[in-house]
């Protein structure tokens, strides 16, 4: 048998800490605890598919176990950490206690209703499967809800979409939205007006796709706009209840409301000891270890990486975390066999894009810009290339020929809460 | 416009009023609404499938809108039919009104606990997609508990499986158990030896699948012992709880049962003021109306029909409902040009299947028998012919070929609760 003489630990599954298992799952010399509340890595980019009745959970999420199944050094602890001692270097979910010589956090980030958490019944984000899920529910419901309805003003409500948050998430979901209404459910209904249905998307800042350039914000309006999605900007939310949402000066009546603004770290965080920015993320050194502990990192979305010159915090996107995972993996592998050296971390740019619909999208890399539907093509491969399986890749694939072709959505099932 | 000069209500969508519905589609005379409390068609011999991983929902349910989308004279309300007036003639669910000239009652049946509701927490039914995939999530979580813990008391009682029922749904849950422990878990773990897994299929009558004939009961018996299965017939189950269920003298400690035991017809029967049988199905005439309204018919899972030399009610099979369903919708498109003469409904038998594993089965067609890879075989190619939609078939085809080869089950998330 391998000797082992490093015992890593990884919290969460994502992009970060997978890439790190992987990486690390090739050293005899190290015993792998990857520990995570769920069973299965999930492609995170396109859940907004899932929620939109485009793609079934089991295509964008992957069983660990099976991706891990190989490496017999790995083991796998489904479990929520609640407790993590730097002293005694153990963390401890609510059945186990696992002890490291190094940790690796990388539990990703949750949505915050700022300090309206009343909002969120109302108001469901889009981060696990199951908000997904409760979404699609939401949004089909609406549509059966407005055939059955005889009153028009009510009527009105059920087919109003609100979606908060200017992002690619929020362009995403507001994208697929105008889609829907405007090819798939319009032969379905008998009694639903297709030009009736109305799909706001609200940002509070001066532009959607922030992080993109100026350029690229505007042919986003542009697309969304020809979906049917009207784009106001500048505007704050105010209110969300039963009966809708204050956006602004107006209350908008909507039973669909969709959240997609404010991102936080995970509260974890606060138990490290380090300093955090104003989301919750923990500020991390150049070689991503937290000050004062050398033998615990925090990558991905939960951590704050100062980065260009700038100085600003690296975003939060797969590649960001797939790479800081596989630094951190390096430098443990490293320091099995040689006195460890301060490196740094280097973010090699991958591009940012964000899809609108069908033959829509924007994409940047490297200076370059692009939109419609060389965009969405480039958006297309890159996001069947990353996505974990054959299998699934060609399920994908096949999926969304089909629904490119027959603007059918096989998913759009109601599923009952129990 | 076309005249409408009938309305006909039919509730459910399931075989038989689906058939109905497409039926009666077709006819320019005749206004359909098709009510139902879920907004698909669940193609239900499957359902096994997704609650063993094997299938996601979306592959076996199909939305009743698309599968409709091209008979404008067909409405679909979402809604739970909750009155039956049978003088004024109408239906009411929480929302809608529906008036009829004729009723088709085709809502299926439930399973029920006898007289013990409480053990249902401790054993959920297999009726629904909820149902489904919070089997998966328990048989799922019970293997990730197994792994996690040091106790080997409590790891037996985690890895101890029991279905309660040995009708073709309990033998194909069994079967798909005893799969999953033997193969598809076997790799994925480190710490759960296979052989200490248990299955258990508790029988109360003397024989499993007593629709079919003693030697298959016998075959299906031997399949099953080689995938694990323990089979135990004329034992009755007394209490159920969460350490576990008393089956005959023994009480069996696990965490994970079952249940397929206990048919009973929706209870909306009673409101029909008709006989009812021991199920709660209610007795149909001959055309498949109730006694005293020839305007109302029963079919399916719903109604007891009776048969053959013995006058036994016909089985609760899909091909029963489906005849019934195209039996009564020719009834009604006759009457619309021709006053109504008694027709008797007569059955076509299709014989009956039921799977265990890969390469086995059990089936019987017109007096001839057949076990192992054929039956299995002929179990594969009427499954996936009956599948609603090209894009399934080809779906459920390839995610079969691929679980066949790889005995990788794609489908094995456990969806957190919210």
């Amino acid at each position: 048998m391998e000797k082992k003489s490093l015992n890593v630990v990884i919290v969460g599954g994502g992009f970060g800490g997978l890439s790190a298992a992987k990486s690390l799952a090739k050293s005899q010399d190290i015993k792998v605890t990857l520990v995570d509340k769920k069973n299965y890595h999930l492609f995170q980019p396109l859940l907004y598919q899932v929620a939109m009745a485009g793609l079934s959970p089991a295509e964008i999420a992957y069983p660990l176990r099976a991706l891990l199944a190989s490496h017999k050094n790995v083991d796998i602890l489904l479990g929520d950490v609640k407790v993590i001692n730097k002293e005694e270097k153990y963390v401890e979910t609510a059945t186990n206690r696992v002890f490291f010589d190094y940790l690796i956090l990388a539990c990703g980030s949750t949505y915050t209703y700022f300090n309206a958490p009343q909002w969120e019944p109302f108001a469901p984000g889009l981060k696990t499967i199951s908000q997904a899920t409760e979404i699609r529910r939401r949004v089909f419901l609406a549509f059966e809800k407005a055939e059955r309805e005889n009153d028009p003003q009510k009527q009105k409500m059920y087919t109003t979409f609100v979606v908060v948050g200017g992002g690619p998430t929020g362009v995403e979901l507001a994208g697929s939205l105008g889609e829907i209404t405007r090819y798939s459910i319009l032969k379905d209904f008998n009694h639903i007006l297709t030009y009736q249905t109305k799909i706001i998307l609200i940002e509070a800042g001066p532009r959607i796709l922030p992080s993109m350039t100026p350029e690229l914000s505007r042919e986003a309006v542009r697309e969304l706009d020809q979906l049917g999605v009207e784009v106001r900007v500048n505007t704050k939310v105010s209110e969300i209840n039963e009966q809708g949402i204050r956006a602004g000066n107006e209350f908008i009546e909507s039973e669909t409301i969709l959240w997609a603004a404010g991102v936080a770290a995970n509260p974890l965080n606060k138990s490290l000891g380090a300093e955090l920015d104003r989301q919750g993320r923990v500020i991390v050194k150049h070689d991503l270890s937290i000050p004062g502990h050398p033998d615990i990192f925090v990558i991905g979305d939960q951590a704050h990486y100062k980065w260009g010159a700038e100085e600003a915090p690296l975003p939060g996107l797969a590649p960001v975390a797939m790479q800081q995972g596989r630094f951190v993996a390096k430098l443990i592998k490293k320091s099995v066999h040689a006195p460890r050296t301060l490196e740094r971390f280097k973010y090699v740019d991958k591009g940012q894009m964000a899809t609108i619909g069908r033959s829509r999208a924007v994409a940047m890399y490297k200076g370059l810009h692009f939109s419609g539907f060389v965009a969405w093509l480039a958006w297309l491969l890159v996001h069947i290339y990353y996505l974990i399986g054959f299998k699934n890749r060609l399920f994908v694939l096949f999926q969304w020929a089909w629904t490119y072709l027959t603007f059918r959505r096989g998913a759009r099932l109601i599923v009952e809460k129990e």
